[in-house]
C-alpha cells in the first residue's frame, strides 16, 4: 500500500451549523479552516448509507429492477439497493434484504464489490456494493408503494447499455464493471 | 435497443414545494401520484452538474487528484472533476477546464465514457465522465482556495486500488472501469 503525504491539504472544522431536515437529508453548514488559513464554507449533507447488489445466475444474466426516480423524473435500470434501516446497519444484511424484496432472489455467494461514496463533494452516502451468484428463487416481498419491473438480461448487454449511456446509475456501472474479473473465473 | 413496458411504475407529480436552498443544493419536496393512485412525499436535490475525466499518459500511467473532503471528512483519491459553471454548461468543455486547472494538463483526444447519474434516490446530479489521451503539459491554474495533490501511478495500480477498496469515489470508480477497453487498444 503506496503512501501519501496529503499534510498540506487538510482542512479543520472550526464550527458547524444545522441547517435544514429533509426526509433522507440533512444538511450542516462546516466552516473549514484551510491549509492557507482562510475559511471556507462547505455544505454537508448527511445520508444513512445504502446497500447494493448485482444478482448474476449460471448462465451469466444479471437481474436488474426498472424504477421510477423523481429525481431525474424517468424510469431508470439499476441494480437492487436500498437505504439502511438504521445507521451502522450491516451492508450485506441489507443487501440481501434488498435482493430479496425487490427480485424474489436469495444468493448463496456474496462477494464485496467496493463501498461506493456517490458523490463526495457534498454528502457522506456510502453504498456497499456486493455481487451475488449461485441464485435461488425465494417470494418477492417489494415494499409497500415500491414499484418496479424486474428485467433479466445477458450480462454483456447490461455491459453494452453502459458503453451505450443507456445505464447511467453510478452504482449500477461500477457494480456491473467491477464483476466482470469473478465471472470469468 | 430493447424496449422495455414501463407504464405500470410511472408516477406523476400532483404538487411541490420548494424546501430548502443551500450553497450546492437546492430541495424541492414532491408530492407523486403512485401506479396504484395513493400519493408519496420524494425529496429532490438539484445540483447543478458536473464533470470529470480520467486522463491517461502513453506509457498507461493516470493522473489521480488526492483532496480533503468534508463530507466524509478524510482525503480522497479521486479523478479531476468539478461542478458546472451554469447550468447547461458544456460537460466536454468543463472536462477540459477542471483538467487543466487541476492538473496543468491538456489533452488531445477525447472519448466520452458516461453520463453519470450519481445518487438517483435523491438527486438529479449528473456527471459528464470523459477519458482523456494524448496528453500535453500545459499550466496548472487551480481555483483559489482549492488544495490538491495529483498523483501518477499505473492504471493497473490504480484499478487494484479498487480492487481493495482503496478508491471509493463513485465517478472515478466508473472511470477507471469504463476506460479499460479504450487503452486496450
Amino acid at each position: 500500500m503506496r503512501n501519501f503525504d496529503d499534510s498540506r491539504i487538510m482542512e479543520q472544522t472550526v464550527s458547524s451549523e444545522h441547517v435544514f431536515d429533509g426526509l433522507i437529508l440533512h444538511i450542516d453548514h462546516l466552516t473549514n479552516q484551510l491549509p492557507n488559513g482562510k475559511l471556507a464554507k462547505r455544505e454537508v449533507a448527511r445520508h444513512i448509507g445504502a446497500a447494493a447488489v448485482l444478482p448474476v445466475d449460471g448462465d451469466g444474466n444479471v437481474y436488474l429492477v426498472r424504477q421510477f426516480r423523481a429525481p431525474v423524473g424517468r424510469v431508470l435500470m439499476e441494480i437492487p439497493a436500498g437505504k439502511l434501516d438504521y445507521r451502522g446497519e450491516d451492508r450485506l444484511a441489507a443487501a440481501k434484504r434488498e435482493l430479496r424484496e425487490e427480485t424474489g432472489l436469495e444468493a448463496s455467494k456474496w462477494t464485496h464489490l467496493n463501498d461506493l461514496l456517490t458523490t463526495v463533494g457534498f454528502c457522506d452516502e456510502c453504498i456497499g456494493v456486493y455481487l451475488a451468484q449461485e441464485l435461488t428463487r425465494g417470494e418477492s416481498h417489494p415494499d409497500d408503494d415500491e414499484f418496479l419491473n424486474v428485467v433479466k438480461l445477458p450480462y454483456d448487454e447490461a455491459m453494452a447499455m453502459v458503453a451505450s449511456n443507456e445505464i447511467n446509475d453510478a452504482k449500477t456501472v461500477c457494480a456491473l464493471a467491477l464483476a466482470r474479473p469473478f465471472l470469468e473465473k
